[in-house]
């Protein structure tokens, strides 16, 4: 991999942070984003090697291309920029949605030679900009690389490679599989967690002291994904509805079974209730501190 | 405060936390537990100033007491041994409901001229046992005290100069407005917490490797408090479900518009939302920030 050009398009929290992450990894770094100052910045602090003004002419030096910037405007700069890409090179992204995205990427990529793999890093925070990046972001993460009949084997090998230079595990899936598996352990908490702050925050004036009062590091943790990007949650939501959907109905099996216990005073039952979710949430904390080495 | 005794009547998470929090703060600090090998154990690791095999010795010495146990087991104790207390001293809590405990205490003691006030420091983790506990746990906590026709003024003082003393700032309640208010910032994150560990990791063995990978950051904390101790939050709900199921109303209200503005595909309304609850979320955390001039 030495001798490859791996361009980021879009440096923000996760564009800024893949290029820190990448620093040593044995690529040549080669960055664009719309704002100017941005691209300066990115150079002179070594997020990545070089820039320059046209992104035409940093893409047509890309070995591997890693797109990360939103759902729309990811689909946007495939169609816009197709031809601008070389022929046999490889294009990805970050996107958490992956069927509109992939099923854009190779209709548009296709045409020109170049080859699409969707990737949806499981990284993130609440926060967004350049500024929130951090090199560990991408640290123990897994990474769904999605497979569809018109993948390239030899792309998925470059984009897997590139994952794993960075600490990441990559799991590759199909693409509905992939929307239909984040839609429950990622799109469905943003639901319930903006649900439950209106529910406590969005009170008469005069309650409102009282409920900050009564509000610690319980709900600061159940809700912290309510300070994320609206726009990019919209904008995930809106590109996976049938799969959220979806998953709302599993969720509601769940609540609505949780109250009727709780309505009817069957503590025996309830507390049965709370031991399975704490030995299912248990397991899940094993296996991540056990596969990733690490303390979460 | 000098020469006053501080007995401490349960030594886990919240009672080794509260004693380790204490030292140095100029009161007597003295311990009991059921586990004689904790009781010496807490004396060794200076924990508590001193220990004795038989509660009714300790809780006799006792200016104030703070019981640090299981809501049933507050309420047990304080039936158990009234007569054991000195008159004139107080008697607080850590339970998370205040009516039930403090209906109980104010019936248990008053014939014995000993004086109750019930404490609701908000503080915990998901984890429960004397090795969980830490310091700081109490930092920057709020603590609810709460206030009846039968309160003592003189005994409310001194509670909440100990709670005071280690950093937390008091907040005086009536006892439903305040089980009313946490089943709002507590209680009911329980129930979503746990719904969602359900739908999320409660599938087909065959799925759950998968479901595994695709939890991350963004699950793991809206779902921490699913591994907290089942016993613990069935004597929660149970002990205050008529305001947990009015809670579950407000939340299902705000869910449900949610849910029907994504089935309508109605976007720009379902960032309207998520731009309000960032907007709430993020003053709250704003509120603590520069209430307790920390970082949350």
């Amino acid at each position: 991999m030495e001798n490859k050009n791996i361009v980021i398009i879009g440096l923000g929290l996760l564009g800024v942070s893949l290029g820190m992450a990448l620093n040593g990894k044995g690529y040549r770094r080669l960055g664009w984003t719309r704002n100017p100052d941005v691209r300066a910045w990115a150079v002179a602090e070594n997020i990545v090697d070089e820039t320059a003004d046209d992104i035409s002419e940093i893409i047509g030096q890309a070995d591997i291309t890693v797109i990360c910037l939103p759902i729309p405007r990811i689909m946007e700069y495939l169609k816009k920029y197709a031809k601008d890409w070389k022929p046999g090179s490889v294009v990805t992204d970050i996107g958490s949605v992956k069927e509109v995205i992939v099923n854009c990427g190779e209709q548009a990529l296709a045409p020109y030679g170049v080859n699409f793999v969707g990737s949806h890093p499981m990284a993130g925070t609440e926060k967004t900009g350049p500024e929130a990046a951090f090199p560990e972001l991408y640290n123990s993460a897994e990474v769904f690389v999605t497979i569809t009949a018109q993948t390239s084997p030899d792309a998925v090998e470059q984009v897997t490679a590139m994952w794993k230079s960075i600490g990441t595990s990559v799991v590759e899936l199909g693409l509905q599989a992939h929307d239909m598996l984040v839609a429950h352990t990622s799109h469905i908490s943003h639901i319930l967690a903006l649900s439950l702050t209106e529910a406590v925050l969005d009170c008469d004036e005069a309650d409102l002291k009282l409920r900050f009062s009564g509000c610690a590091t319980g709900f600061r943790d159940t809700s912290r994904i309510t300070s994320s990007s609206p726009s990019m949650w919209r904008e995930i939501i809106e590109n996976n509805q049938p799969a959220v959907l979806a998953t709302v109905k599993e969720f509601e099996k769940r609540w609505l079974k949780l109250i009727d216990i709780i309505e009817n005073k069957d503590y025996d039952k309830l507390e049965t209730e709370f031991a399975h979710g704490k030995k299912l949430r248990d397991s899940w904390i094993d296996y991540k501190n056990s596969k990733h080495n690490c303390k979460w």
